[in-house]
């Protein structure tokens, strides 16, 4: 499959790229942690924020106060969402790797104005996460709502890039004699902590206890 | 203690920010995995690569031919580490939250053009990581050397953000019928997996079962 664009076509490691849509949304919806890049004042600012797709676009949100969103708002940005599954190490320094699953997507992040939009996208980012969870909550208000800005980027220029299995050595260094292999890499989710708050009687629902990211 | 400048001072949950260099230098230090904010064209990239800390600069590495070293040699850089530690299930949407700790370091990224002095770094890197490895390694050659580009990036303009702890949730909330607390997240190494080329007789080092991140 072709790159969608001049940007997202992968300069380095060509053989590791992938624009499909199974792999591109698989490794979006694995894992919600992500880095917003963005200019501002003509520099880069990196932030990193939870991300949420729905369909061909990924969404994030934040304090309608922050920098990274008012920057980011019409604007051009870059999200990037990486997976580390290990640490390849192999015969030589230079040989040495990391295993990873990895997404970048490029293009103009567009403000949700609609109110009833916003909150039906909020919605939907907790469900995703936790299914069950938003009718337990205390549910948002309006003043909640309006500090709240929600940001979507199309995924029309979306590239993933992939690296699995052992290292790649030079042939003539398969013989030295030290150890290599992989150190794989897992972000496990621990168990639970109760709120010192929590009333009594309650324990982790199935939506905290069977949830997992990565 | 004070922001160092203007762009590195957090314009939100002030009561988060640190500056100073412990807290900085902590979290660079257990945790390589960065992403590299850059501006091409105008427009914002966002790299992942691994980090890590000299006194008080950060370094990081890649192909010389990458466009991420390219754009960003020279040019007004931002890293990013993060690490999460939790997701903080509050008893409304609004309230839940991430427990982490992040550091955002601005500047201009510079090149190691000495040749022994680039040398050094990686081994630097390589010994930070994995103590004792470098020897045991096949030795750079001068290819590989001249393939690597290294950058460097002063931590004068670094600041760091850190939340721990439980919910924040308004006070009126705490009797709502619904389990609140956090759910723990690390980054944890499983069980090494042998090359399966490895040469008979071998077993990960303790410079592979003892590395550690987060």
């Amino acid at each position: 499959m072709d790159a969608p664009s001049e940007r997202t076509r992968l300069k380095r490691m060509n053989k590791r790229a992938k624009y499909d849509a199974e792999t591109v949304h698989g490794i979006l919806d694995a894992m919600p942690i992500c880095t917003v890049g963005y200019v501002f004042d003509g520099a880069p600012f990196v932030t990193p924020t939870l991300q949420w797709r729905e369909g061909d676009r990924i969404y994030w949100h934040g304090s309608s106060a922050s920098r990274m969103l008012e920057a980011s708002e019409n604007a051009q940005v870059c999200v990037n969402v990486s997976i580390i599954d290990g640490f390849v190490m192999a015969r030589s320094a230079f040989n040495h790797s990391c295993n990873y699953r990895s997404v970048m997507v490029f293009g103009t992040a567009v403000k949700i104005v609609d109110s009833a939009e916003k909150e039906m996208r909020l919605k939907n980012f907790t469900e995703g996460l936790w299914p069950g969870r938003w009718e337990l909550l205390r549910q948002l208000t309006e003043k909640e709502l309006k500090a709240t800005t929600v940001l979507s980027l199309s995924l029309d220029e979306a590239s993933a890039k992939v690296r699995t299995g052992p290292p790649g050595d030079d042939e003539e260094d398969y013989n030295i004699p030290v150890w290599a292999g992989v150190i794989p890499v897992k972000q496990q989710l621990l168990t639970p902590v109760d709120d010192p708050r929590l009333l009594p009687g309650f324990t982790p629902p199935k939506h905290v206890t069977e949830f997992k990211i990565g």
